[in-house]
């Protein structure tokens, strides 16, 4: 019903996370409403698939310069601490740690977790450049804060044993109790970890 | 945090019906994952500017043709009846009726509704355009089919008035209760306009 070139504008909209058929017409009616919010979205768009590319040292995004290297701003930064390494395994979880302000050293994004009902095994982590990052930049420390999920932490006990062979000391971010949380609500896996992870006072 | 162009398309984004600055960042990083659907969603947006544009005869969205006319499918369809014209607020509207099969005949739609709270009056809609299209295709009978709403029915009774003078049969989507809807739980207001609608069987 709709002309073609609007349909496909649907359908490539409708791939977007949680948007679905509907969402993804609005969105569409939306903007063939606002021509200035199209043409300015479609430059954007256009720009990103340029100009956006994960940094070549950490892979967070990063712009690309004109050089043609991306570095990002936390690797550009050189009031940061070349010894501390922080391990993510997505951008997103990068900069949930950046907002919290408690962390004063580099990351390394891993991009995937083991896991091996997908068929993700260790070959397929990016070992070798990690392990170049911690020898090239003097890493003293390393902090694995890949989610608290079983590939979460299958992947962080896995990496903690290869790169304890580095002599390099290997953290674990901790898991309990979240901020102002209920013990009562809190499910017995999570309860459990806070008691096994509790700290003298 | 991020980078300048991603904060740009983000706050594009979240210009979107309904999205906020959190679903924003959430598109913008998936564009980043997915390069592809970027540079497609970059193309499709620049063509919506260029080739969809509403038809020119009724105000649905139309493709704009190698001569430069845009008709939308319902006016290019020459199994509909020109005699009947059904009135609608927006495009939207236009393409409920249409999805229910019920409406044979045309549409024009108004793009606005009078309100005087927000200063629109009478000179705003498009009355010229309205009249010369019932003169020209021979209407007999217009379906006033704007909103239920305090404004859609201010609209559609002054529209009655004004095109009654035209010598054409004015009619109004009938409203009362849903189908399948609880009696129970229908508004006062429905609840009498299901009872003064009242047909006989």
């Amino acid at each position: 019903m709709l002309p073609a070139r609007l349909t496909r504008l649907v359908h490539l909209l409708s791939r977007l996370p949680g948007v679905g058929e509907k969402t993804a017409q609005r969105f569409a009616l939306s903007m063939v409403a606002d021509r200035e919010l199209a043409s300015d979205l479609s430059q954007s768009l256009h720009e990103l698939a340029e100009f956006i590319r994960p940094c070549d040292v950490c892979g967070n995004l990063a712009e690309v310069s004109d050089s043609g290297d991306a570095r990002c701003h936390v690797c550009l930064d050189q009031r940061r601490t070349g010894s501390l390494l922080c391990i993510v395994q997505r951008i997103q979880d990068l900069m949930a740690i950046e907002r919290s302000g408690a962390m004063r050293g580099r990351y390394f994004v891993l991009g995937k977790l083991l896991s091996p009902l997908d068929g993700v095994g260790p070959d397929e982590l990016p070992l070798d450049k990690l392990r170049t990052r911690i020898r090239e930049e003097g890493v003293s420390e390393v902090i694995l804060a890949t989610p608290t999920s079983v590939d979460g932490e299958a992947t962080a006990l896995f990496l903690a044993r290869e790169l304890e062979a580095l002599g390099v000391t290997v953290s674990r971010i901790a898991s309990g109790i979240p901020h102002g949380g209920e013990l009562e609500f809190a499910d017995q896996i999570t309860l459990g970890r806070a008691i096994d992870g509790r700290r003298s006072l």
